[in-house]
């Protein structure tokens, strides 16, 4: 059974379309984005939470979970959707990121650092001192050294297969080598090469010990360098996955990113679904969007949450001087603020509580604030996917686009 | 305008009574409950979450409010009730509690030592080493040095009325001196002095400047010394309070606490509300509820909840072997468990989630699980509280407390 994705409407200008996904667990609209539930849950919310925010999908984290509390644990307990209690569709990142995460991105100081130890739920960690990768790279898999307790686990493709069979999302992604935006033009090459051998290997396995319902999406890597980008579209485009995800090292500007999905997308067949790993802060939606990406993912929306940035509409932002779209609820001029964080938002947070309880919850640091700025911050993404949809449905996606993003 | 308080029933052997009060926000079926919201919220709750569990009442704290966001700036945003959006009843203590744990409690090392630093969110911590107090009692007053940033406060009779005025609750509490377990009787009953001639400076204060529907409920205190509490007793029960409450150092054992209820009640007026304060145990409210005792209050079960123990029906406690009937969430049993936390509880928690994924959520630390374990043992005191009315309404009091408590 093949991955149903219907195309319904596209952007006369650019790439952009809008569409249904059919899976086991229901249809999810595209363009969608994911919030990221890490550990099994988005930090600071359940899976009531995330129904009433109508998210239609999330990502969690192969890795991750694998550590703790194990995947063959889960299986048991009849995989995530059963463990969370969430019956919409699942994403698992396959463990790949976290080669680049754990290694690359701790020796060379780089990348979301804050990815490596989710329990720090109040935001980033600075890796500081110890330079030494958490993992090591061989041809035929990654060997890491747990963050919790420091014991060894291997992962390979078909291991990285058989975890993500065992937890049951309905994506799941193929095992890569993500790079180093430091990383050379020849070692970038090496690690392409890996990947696309491991592609073919997770497609095996995953014939092999897959759940009926599950879908697999292979991952175009090849860092900032267009040629092994363009190479690995082919490869990766070429090979029979359900669905394809742009990951890895973006460049090291949005213009890098720009570029990139640039030259990998036109030679991605057209009737799959692209998922571009990690990247979801509004601006990079619209970009991605109009370069023919269907589903999003980022930590970001959750995170600022936690750390007290705050999203509001441009119509709020504007009206209030608040520069980047983002509030920062621990400004003083919040404290006496009897309004909602944003007046046009028609959340659960915004309907019943103002700026400064938020205030007042922000700076008590207690637990309650954590949820009420999560649950603003992703209505608020959601909302925008819902507004990028009907705008691409209405065929009016420049006019939509000139008014929310440069 | 006084108090409605209409006393139902009243158990035939004990002082046990069931009954409605009437506040400016709405009826509180008695025997009650109140959840502690210290610092404006239940930790990790929202009113939202409050209104799901058929909450009657909470109480917050004057003095965590008053440094934090202060009680001027709450009077600004309308009141408790305006700033937290909950509409139901709210009580506040006065900062007389704060007298022991700041002051005596420290220099003693006793106490309910959880009390003094509220933003530590997920549990006790320990007073190491310097074991100066931080407040200083005078006849006129107590001045404390801030816990948050050492700056001075100082509270007098009048000015703790005046800040519980302006955070508005409906049953406010008198400022006194709650003594620790360990003081002598000749400084017991110099404290209890004071204590009693604030007790007519608040009800003086009290009269100038309460909003038309606050309630003032005086305090008994005496130690554990017999001839104090009754002169207390006596003293405070003349007064022309709203209601009774008694705090303080309730002994050294549950048969200390037992026997200051046994000696004190029968001198306090039948018709006014009685609240035994920081109490509220499940075989605590059986006791002080056939004592007489009507208003409960307690923070253990909600910091329970956030250290991993999870409140069990003794039902569900004899099944599973579950000791002191509280399950310890952290035990490696529950790691694999898919039932929930307790198969007779209706709390969101129970209705949606497993031991095993709240075992997860527990030892990763996620925000989800404070407010997830925080519901359902909010739950299963207030259902607590249900059963207690019911019984006492039908007549079958003796049945139930040889049921439920030692």
């Amino acid at each position: 059974m093949s991955l149903q994705f219907d195309i319904q409407q596209r952007d006369a200008k650019t790439r952009a379309r809008v569409g249904v996904i059919h899976t086991a667990h229901g249809d999810i609209e595209t363009p969608a984005f994911m919030p990221v539930a890490t550990q099994a849950t988005v930090k600071g919310l359940t899976a009531q939470d995330l129904y009433a925010l109508a998210a239609q999908l999330i990502i969690c984290n192969t890795y991750h979970l694998a550590l703790r509390p194990g995947a063959e644990q889960i299986a048991q307990l009849g995989g995530l959707h059963a463990f969370m209690n969430w019956q919409r569709p699942i994403s698992t990142d396959s463990g790949g990121f976290q080669v680049f995460s754990l290694g690359a991105a701790i020796r060379d100081g780089v990348g979301k650092i804050a990815d490596i130890f989710p329990d720090e739920a109040r935001g980033e960690i600075e890796i500081k001192g110890d330079r030494t990768p958490l993992n090591k790279i061989d041809n035929d898999g990654v060997t890491f050294n747990s963050h919790l307790d420091g014991s060894r686990i291997r992962l390979t493709p078909e291991r990285s297969m058989q975890l993500q069979h065992q937890l049951g999302a309905d994506f799941i992604l193929a095992f890569d080598e993500c790079t180093s935006p430091l990383d050379t033009y020849e070692y970038t090459r090496e690690a392409l090469g890996r990947t696309h051998r491991w592609a073919e290997r997770c497609l095996t396995q995953h014939a092999q010990t897959k759940r009926e319902y599950q879908n697999l999406f292979g991952i175009v890597q090849g860092g900032a360098y267009r040629d092994l980008r363009e190479e690995s579209a082919r490869v990766i485009g070429g090979l029979p996955f359900e669905g394809l995800a742009i990951g890895g090292s973006l460049g090291k500007s949005k213009n890098d990113m720009h570029a990139i999905l640039e030259w990998t997308i036109p030679l991605l067949p057209d009737n799959k679904p692209r998922h571009l790993l990690g990247i979801g802060e509004i601006e990079d939606i619209v970009n991605g969007v109009e370069r023919g990406i269907d589903l999003f993912d980022c930590a970001a929306p959750t995170r600022w949450a936690r750390n007290g940035a705050l999203i509001v509409s441009p119509e709020i932002a504007q009206r209030d001087e608040i520069k980047n779209n983002r509030l920062t609820i621990a400004n003083a001029r919040y404290a006496l603020d009897p309004a909602p964080i944003d007046a046009t938002c028609e959340c659960v947070t915004c309907k019943n509580y103002s700026r400064a309880y938020l205030h007042h919850l922000h700076r008590a640091q207690e637990l309650s604030y954590y949820r009420l700025a999560t649950i603003h911050n992703l209505h608020l993404m959601l909302r925008f996917m819902e507004q990028t949809r009907a705008a691409l449905r209405e065929k009016r996606w420049t006019e939509f686009r000139s008014q929310v993003a440069s």
